[in-house]
């Protein structure tokens, strides 16, 4: 059964580089909780650690929750958004910034703990480059992986899910695409670290998200998914299936197939529209794509052709 | 001979999406000046309308550049970056606010003829959409036509540049690459509406820069020219060369070669760099382009290789 | 009325660099085209001169074509697929191969008025470049022009359309995308001389196809219609539909409603499916598109989210 | 020390899917050794299996290679060039062309221990899909791995190196990228199985090739290197250095800091070029980033620009 969630963000002012000031006023923090639990067959939300949850308000967040009747997805670990990662954060070759990044984590994983959530999300942004020459990528791999397995340890209960990306903030990031997050995953030699796939940081990877699914599912490493859009170039945060249709019932498909039962979390930016109205017709595209994605068979007893008639003609039934 | 200039939003605090609050503090406006005016060979600055230059301050920004010994290469009217904008500024179908960005556009025509400028550099960056069916394509192209004719007639003596993107902030924009801005242009009917080339942009439209520097030129239509680099995905706006090579040689060896001999300014957003440090190298890096380009021909005289043999050698000499 | 045809290539042995003896048996000229016959709805073939037809088996081929019902949507010249194109056809620096280039075009012309067809299709694939430095982009500009005046006057009454795409077989080509071709066209001063939009060819370069065809068509400069699809980074030529669908819509919904009705004709090369059954399924997709077209209707009048809240409702219809 | 090999390729008739007859006469095996042989620097080649060399010719191929003093680098089984493999090899659902997909490379591992090469290099270039429901990629993801771990049992001291690549001729591709080539490394359990580095592929799949080769080499996965390069879209197989300048002396300074110490083969497919031009001015190249990237240091003690200033500035010593 299938755990939809929002991530809070969706609310906010949307800033980006050139409306530095947002699009909108930012909306306080319980009217969003308001919002996400008025959207039909959603019951999470995804919250950041320490800008929305942390160890002074935590139960009065837990209560909130509570009233509105939602859950946490997944926590996620602010170690992008301030000036002081701009050299990296898990990888910062700064003694002391390397190690604020893991305490971020870790407490995080502490705020996971109280609060009956299982995810620790962890979106290394800042954990790349911007010029040729500019990196020790050896000891930046060997950091990141230490690191890793290090917070892993602090509470093997709690899953860390690796949020990869190619690129935004830095030029470049470390953990780019699915195959070197499942990598870094294997060579942390800890069960509780894995993968979080964002369908649009997977589009902006080359990646067939469902191929993706399937490959982090075979190795038990597929512990988060961010749902959106996007035009496979930048990191858009549009709303689910504004751009892709095919690709998208096909994850679908691929998430129950391979059985995934965790938390499908909306991760978007709606810089120019309704954030409510966005998350709306998200959901509902999810749910078209769900219907199509239960109509399907995976093809390969059929021609090419074949397969793709299926997709058009699953609209029809 | 080259002139150089550089916008001088470097020295702001390079603000994104995801660290809203920028990289640092923003630089007062005589600062910057102070700070353009001491790299070597830079001789302009490209000012924002109306944020940097208005009716108000218009003699006491000359008085300032004077001092400096600064000269103005272009006037940037402001029709992206306020959240108004956000469903297009000359496309906007909102008469109101289509005709504020016409009137943006000549007040800032007015501003370069009281300061003796010739260029206005016009940014469509809200001009386009994000999603499919969101927009009137038809009556969009209409209206940009209609919109630059309007303000070139305002000033036949002043040179509008469209300088073309194809996305950021909307997810795509109308005037995307070099071919389309020229068609727009010569679509007015007016001489004086051409095309600013951001070597970044040309990158990002998969263009060979020197290539849409011979388009432009050839047609009489190469008004203005912005360098920086970036990776071919976003227009990441880094230091001159500090990515492409070889495009930007040729680049360089194309400016000269169709005799373009107007403002060169660098429109860069460092955001994890020291901006005067950026600024300083990317000129260095110019000049070294400069020297390269000075001793290459165009090979079509020579085989493939022969032609990036010479590229190789032309570091010896 | 819209009028469906299919270039006959795609009955061919689909041979690639990789696959260089191709994926299948090249099908006899006549089997295709009663394949083509046989295809729903479809009336049209697209041929190549002097390859498929030329001053030799003109008669032979009329008679063919009459016997399966079907007429000629447009005549492609051969000026891409011999060694000897290599350093450009209409843009090649040497006198005899450009003289040659522009016979070709002539020859497809005079082909054209003798099977009563309207449109000479020309796909420059060579007219391009691989090197920086390699080529005199000036001067090429130039010629590609020159070229096109000269056979534009050559039968005014036969439509030339540039057939536009960012690469391949040359790395990078002159005439990249929808406004390149446009400005071309325009610069030829010529009003038979416009662009084939290939919907493939316009994912290839970043655009939004229905935002081109409504720029073509503006400018009375939209003369024909390649339908495929692919992953926006190659050529890849697949069904149509098989990749994009929110898009694929909204470009049938702007062919309609630009007035457009010409010929529509599927450019597709199923290397690793049944030609006829990927002819087939393209066909059913387009009337998909159709019926989806026809519901929906440009949404300034709407939020963003509720534009696309009616793409998904109208397959409920 | 660097040893400088060659895929004999380069020097065949270079087809491809339009110029499908190649754009020159493939030239006969000897000559091609004559022409490795010739170039400086060079005492390897990288021979096809069966195609160059098979356990009938065997014993030939190597008194050919020894009288030009060359070596083969590696040994590239053939799984798919041939229309047979267009559904798959090692990932085939026939058991069948699965079966032969391994008996081709254990072929290839038996040629390698008869001439003493070290390294069979798998690009499995067909294992892939073309349409969304097309393939069942959790069996598809079990095959790769369970292939990979039979082959390379049947050898242990000959090392196995995936060739990842993002597409081509396969729209997708399973081993498209270092860390999924990695990953499948490490999920096959064996130490003899590791990744081809192709810095082309790797510019494809949007890496910074001297990030991925601390990637590899530090999991002590980096086996082989394929050298060349291209705009960064599709496999164009230029010459070293042709289009990127900054990334390429990075790359070379990261395979000496690494300590890699095997082969580095030039992989070109020379359309419109003389091939024995190309590979000399790719070897040329190769010796320039040399220089280069002896006198940099990486960057991270210094601020980003200055590492820039510091790669312009190695020119000038």
């Amino acid at each position: 059964m299938t755990k939809l969630a929002v991530g809070i963000w969706a609310y906010g002012r949307c800033a980006e580089r050139y409306v530095s000031d947002g699009y909108r006023e930012a909306m306080p923090f319980e009217r969003r909780l308001e919002n996400v639990a008025a959207l039909e067959g959603v019951s999470g939300v995804e919250l950041s650690y320490p800008g929305d949850i942390d160890e002074a308000n935590c139960e009065e967040i837990k209560g909130l929750l509570e009233r509105h009747n939602l859950r946490i997805a997944s926590i996620i670990p602010e170690i992008v958004c301030e000036a002081k990662w701009q050299r990296g954060a898990l990888t910062a070759m700064d003694d002391g910034l390397r190690s604020d990044a893991r305490a971020r984590i870790k407490g995080a994983m502490d705020m996971a703990s109280r609060t009956g959530t299982k995810i620790v999300n962890i979106w290394p942004g800042q954990d790349g480059f911007d010029y040729a020459f500019e990196v020790d990528y050896a000891r930046g791999w060997e950091l990141f992986v230490e690191g890793l397995a290090e917070c892993a340890a602090h509470r093997p209960e709690i899953k860390l899910a690796i949020e990869y990306k190619m690129s935004e903030p830095r030029m470049k990031c470390y953990a780019a695409n699915a195959g070197t997050a499942l990598a870094l995953s294997m060579a942390t030699g800890r069960p509780n670290v894995g993968v979080a796939l964002d369908i649009g940081h997977s589009f902006n990877a080359g990646e067939n998200p469902a191929m993706s699914v399937a490959l982090l599912a075979g190795q038990g490493r597929l512990f988060h998914v961010h749902i959106n859009d996007n035009y496979g170039i930048a990191d858009d945060d549009m709303p689910a299936g504004s751009v892709h249709w095919p690709q998208w019932f096909e994850f679908v498909h691929w998430l129950r197939k391979v059985g995934y039962d965790d938390w499908i979390s909306l991760d978007m930016y709606p810089y120019r529209d309704d954030p409510q109205d966005a998350c709306g017709v998200s959901m509902e595209f999810f749910r078209l794509a769900e219907r199509v994605a239960g109509r399907m068979s995976v093809g390969y007893d059929a021609s090419p052709s074949e397969v793709f008639r299926r997709i058009m003609r699953s609209f029809a039934k």
